[in-house]
């Protein structure tokens, strides 16, 4: 080796984006005679989506376009947890690769939870990738992680802790880089 | 073999019909104080009614007159699922039929899910028709296929994807019965 | 044998009272910020509990004066289920006696079903008594049948077609001996 | 032995402090388009945390700080549980500590029930200390007792359960101390 010429940033995630049902519900939605729809989250997971946040990883909520959920339910969800909701269509790819490029990032930078087959391409071309274990086979053929926890009950903090672990291992790895190189 | 008499389309099912009630939920309906009834769908089944429509197939939500459901709530989950919902009585046949004659098709055409002794009638006379897995015994009798699901969590999709799978049986046999006749 | 002096009527449950909190629900009380608390029950549950007024069986529902649930919700209960509701304190016996007196009936002619340490008495008392699969010890040690689905999950429906089948089981008794009177 | 000079009290706990999210709840808060969030909890604790007001621990629910809740939803489980709701930062101890010095007693009188990371410290401060059965492994190791039921199922039941019977337990201990003192 004569020398190093790795990343300026040893961070593998610098973006995550998540599917809203089915990851952080358990996909059921509660619809009302009167008052509007509900839907239900878990604090391990909002405890999952902040300890990312802090770590300097840029959250993003993704809500179907084709599932009719109110946008007021939408805003409620983005307030909740301090992030923006992107609704996404059937190839969830071509709403989120602008996002991407606006940050001079690439998908390897990318952590992605889906829990469905349309998710499949985003669930390939992220660097990290998981889907919940309730998830159906083919997207979790596409799943680079697939969480021991079931959605809306802690798979997305799962996730989370999972990203911190691969970025701190690489952090690691980056700093042994640099120690091989000096002593090389 | 001496000739084709088979029906000009392939397709086996044109109408499906689907109990509200613990096939799209789980049968529980939540009662306010001051706000109005709930219930809760799954949005994997949602799904699974937007690819029968998608399909061809009419889609008819069905709600038992005996269980007091608010007006609203059921025009909240006609609205959410883009389906009618048809009340029905303690012989749920008789308020299908005429849906059934009216579009000239017969009980063959027809796709029933129920979970309860008032839909084994139906059952029995549909070309296709399912309970989820946590039916009574009475009802998982009269059904051609038992779901692997539970209400509420998927067996509708289960089930769509069932029809979806026996309608191209159905139309690669038609095929097949065409190339057979070209062939003798 | 030199006669039948059994009861005119060979019914024997004219009256059932049976927990809201625990047996038609899960035990689960759901509280909001702005809009009243809410509850959810099964329609499975709801079917039984028809079927027994349609036997003849008068149902109470109990709601213990010791949680504070909200007067509009109980109503809502009622008006739903077609069922007066009793509010019962720590000795529901005492509550419902009066209810067994007013009609001339005995401990022997009521179906109770409980789930807590202060249901033990009535559950010992009542001809017939049940208890939901999780209720805690206490409870079970007093109940003649214990159900094998959970509270808020068809335990009530299961009681419900347990008492129809001791009536039907009775009726069918009493007419045996009629028929062993008259060839005696 | 020569005297006894224990404390004059021989009841071990005098106060109680209780998380709300994930021991009293599943974790789960549901949020909804219109109006406010909800969160549901079980009567079977309600009723716990009543047997343990009624023995004359004091009661304080906890919620974070972390954790966007509504204050009127947070009122109303006040209400309900006839508890106060004390609002807590990273640090729990530091938001706890001032209520026990007020009122005379230390951290061995304290009974406390967490269920996540930020908890270990008064986990293992606290006299009596409690985990439901689906906390994280952290939480779980700082505990004195780990309950069979999941949060929002039973685990604050169990955990009052469990403080009486130590209560009872240290009350007879000291009586037994007094005979041997007496019979020195």
């Amino acid at each position: 080796r004569y020398g190093y010429f790795g990343r300026d940033s040893p961070e593998v995630v610098k973006l995550m984006f998540c599917n809203i049902s089915g990851c952080l519900t358990e996909g059921r939605i509660f619809l009302s005679a009167s008052s509007g729809d509900m839907i239900s989250i878990n604090t391990r997971d909002t405890a999952g989506i902040r300890m990312l946040k802090k770590d300097g990883v840029e959250v993003f909520l993704l809500s179907s376009c084709l599932n009719p959920v109110a946008q007021t339910l939408l805003e409620n969800v983005s307030k909740h947890l301090e992030c923006e909701v992107l609704c996404v269509g059937e190839k969830p790819a071509k709403d989120i690769e602008p996002l991407i490029k606006e940050r001079t990032l690439s998908w390897k930078d990318v952590a992605y939870m889906g829990n469905d087959e349309v998710d499949v391409d985003c669930l390939n071309m992220a660097g990290l990738s998981a889907v919940p274990s309730d998830a159906p086979v083919v997207a979790i053929n596409g799943a680079k992680y697939i969480c021991k926890s079931r959605g809306g009950k802690g798979a997305v903090r799962e996730f989370a802790e999972h990203i911190r672990l691969q970025k701190r291992k690489a952090k690691s790895q980056l700093e042994q880089d640099r120690i091989d190189l000096a002593s090389s």
